[in-house]
Order: structure tokens, then C-alpha cells, then sequence
């Protein structure tokens, strides 16, 4: 869980300005493979597609962490943004990203309770099936 | 238009840090009910679609409201996002949000401008046609 | 580069608070006029999709330029956020993002660094391949 991936771009994966990490997209992957593909309510189930939540919230977490050269310097998750590359009809996108709500407190306790936007989307890079971004207080 | 609705999932309807109010997607609906259902373009109008879009913006206020414990404690609305689920070739996102934006700038005035991104989606939770998250200054 | 287009709806294009500069989603167009249209995959390449996303961030750029009164404010940019319209299989959403993000960082080099979330659309505003929104750290 500690791994960091290296951007699909020429991004960085986090910054932090004033106290504030931003972290980019996280898709569900280990290095370069991706671990999971395919569209929610197709070819990928609600049970693959909140452990490929669930790895994404992973990322985010160990990004910041990379970026702040510290565990546990996370204040508060404020902001969490998911995006589910969703089978025609399939609206269960909340039940989703609680892979990801789940795997944030029960790693962070209080600090990693959020809020929370979770949309269906077309596509999403490399046939990724979920996507996340997230903004949280950091202390230095 | 003074209710909060509670989440969908593990998550938090709003949070507050360093003055910012971060607020999470909200559907257009009252309590449980979803009151707006199906596709912009298709089997939901324009002006449907506003009201649905105006509800949600009523929905932001509402939960900044009970997360400040107070009215009124909205110094300055700065980015709204608005997920428009979209029938295949319906492009008509911003004239649905002018009604968010309408509702926001009614309520709030000056207080109530704001920077706004509109984009249409594949499908959004439980089958809303409008999903809209929000981030505002807010003062203690 | 300079223009700053006038919003397609009732909202502002910029909003800097607290030396934060929330930046409204940019369409590829000039004043009136939407530069590029189409589904990327489909009837927009790789290559007219990225000088697309160029020109997003060129706006982006501009507007933050036109809200401080002067050039060169940016202290770094935060967070990009890219919405691609994708027809149905395309997943080379970062590489079109990669037109926006080497703009911003072959016009402010560090400064123009930033966190990055690209995703696939069903469809944007007017019918644009690409919509792009950022948050900029600026000094007044």
C-alpha cells in the first residue's frame, strides 16, 4: 500500500499549497499494470469495482504521504471526487466509491471522513473502471 | 428548502476547513425521494432540468447552512460542478445550469457569483439527471 | 493568447479568494466561436484534441491574467481537471490532456506544474471535445 505510481503525463501526482494536498487522478493500478478494466455493470461487477476503489483510495493516501516525506501527516480528507466508467443504466456509483469512503476511514479513523461527488462516466483512461482525485489538509 | 438530505453513502455532506466549505454531490431530492429522474436530452426537458439543477443548488446552501449552524454564513460561493446526465447528443449543458446558478445568485446575491464547470455524463446515482458539488468561503 | 472569453452562462470566469484562483471550465473557443467540435476517437484525432486542450489551457491562463490585473500572477498552478469527449472505447484521455499540460509548463515553467484528473465524457457544452478547469495559487 505504500507504493507510489508514477503519473500517466506530464503531471505531478501531488501538490501542496498552504497546507492543502491536491492529488491527481488515481486509477487502479501497480506500476504500470492496470489491475482492473472494463465498465461497472458490464464486465466489471460492484465487488471489483469497490476493491478497485478501495486501491485508488490506497494511492491517494501513499501519494500524499510520498509528497508530505511523512506517514500520517494527513489533517482531514476534504474532498473526494470518483469517476465510474458505467455500463449503460448502471447507477450504483455510490455504492462504489464506498470502497474507497470505507478504506479511508478505516485507515485514517476521523481525519479521513469526506465529502464526497461520485459520477458515471464514458471512458476513462486505459479502460480503467474507476478513477479517483482527492483534496486534503496536510501538516508539515 | 431548509432541509439537509443525508448522504448516500459513508461520506460527509460538508466540510469545513481554513474557512472553505467543501460540500458533496447533490442529487435533486427530498429526504429519499429523488424527485428528477432519467437523461437531459431524452426522457427529462430543459426546464425540468433547471429545477432539478436549482433544487440541488437549494440543497448546497442547506447543507453549508446546518454545517456553519447557522443561515447565512456564506461569504462567497467560488466553484460550483454540475454533472448533467446526457442523451447522446444533447448539448445544452450551461442553459441547465443557469438554473443552479439563477437559484444561487436569487438566494445570495453577489455572495451567490461563482466559477462553474457543466459537463454531461454517461449516467449519474440512482438515475438523477443533474449532480452538482460545491465549494464556498465561508466565515465561523 | 490574451483574450478572456466571456462566460456561456451566469457565472464568472474567475474567482480568486485568499489567493486561490478557482477558474471556470474553458472551452476550446474564441470569443463566439468553439474552435473544434466533435467526439475525440471519432471525428476529432489525438493530435487536434491536444492543440484543443492547448488552447483550454491558454484560457485558462488568460483568465486568471485578465481576474488579477496583470500578467505573470500565477504563483503555481493546482489542479487541472480535463473532460474529454470520448467516443465509446477511447482511452487516451491523458494523452490529449498532455496538450494542456505542456502549454501550461512551456508558458510558466515550474510555476505551471500542477496536479491533473482527466476523465471521458458522454458530451460537453456546445459539443466541444474538450472542457478544462483549474485552480491556480496567484499573488494580488
Amino acid at each position: 500500500m505504500s507504493s507510489v505510481n508514477k503519473p500517466g503525463g506530464n503531471y505531478l501526482p501531488v501538490i501542496i499549497h498552504s497546507g492543502i494536498a491536491y492529488v491527481s487522478g488515481q486509477l487502479p493500478r501497480r506500476g504500470e499494470d492496470l489491475l482492473y478494466a472494463g465498465k461497472v455493470g458490464a464486465n466489471v461487477d460492484i465487488a471489483a469495482a469497490q476493491e478497485a476503489a478501495a486501491l485508488c483510495a490506497d494511492l491517494c493516501i501513499s501519494a500524499v504521504n510520498h509528497a508530505t516525506g511523512g506517514e500520517d501527516r494527513i489533517v482531514q480528507v476534504l474532498q473526494l471526487v470518483g469517476y465510474i466508467a458505467s455500463a449503460p443504466g448502471f447507477t450504483q456509483q455510490s455504492q462504489v466509491m464506498n470502497g474507497a469512503s470505507d478504506r479511508l476511514i478505516e485507515r485514517l479513523g476521523d481525519r479521513g471522513r469526506h465529502t464526497r461527488t461520485s459520477v458515471g462516466v464514458a471512458e476513462l483512461p486505459r479502460g480503467a473502471p474507476v478513477e479517483l482525485s482527492m483534496i486534503a489538509a496536510v501538516r508539515s
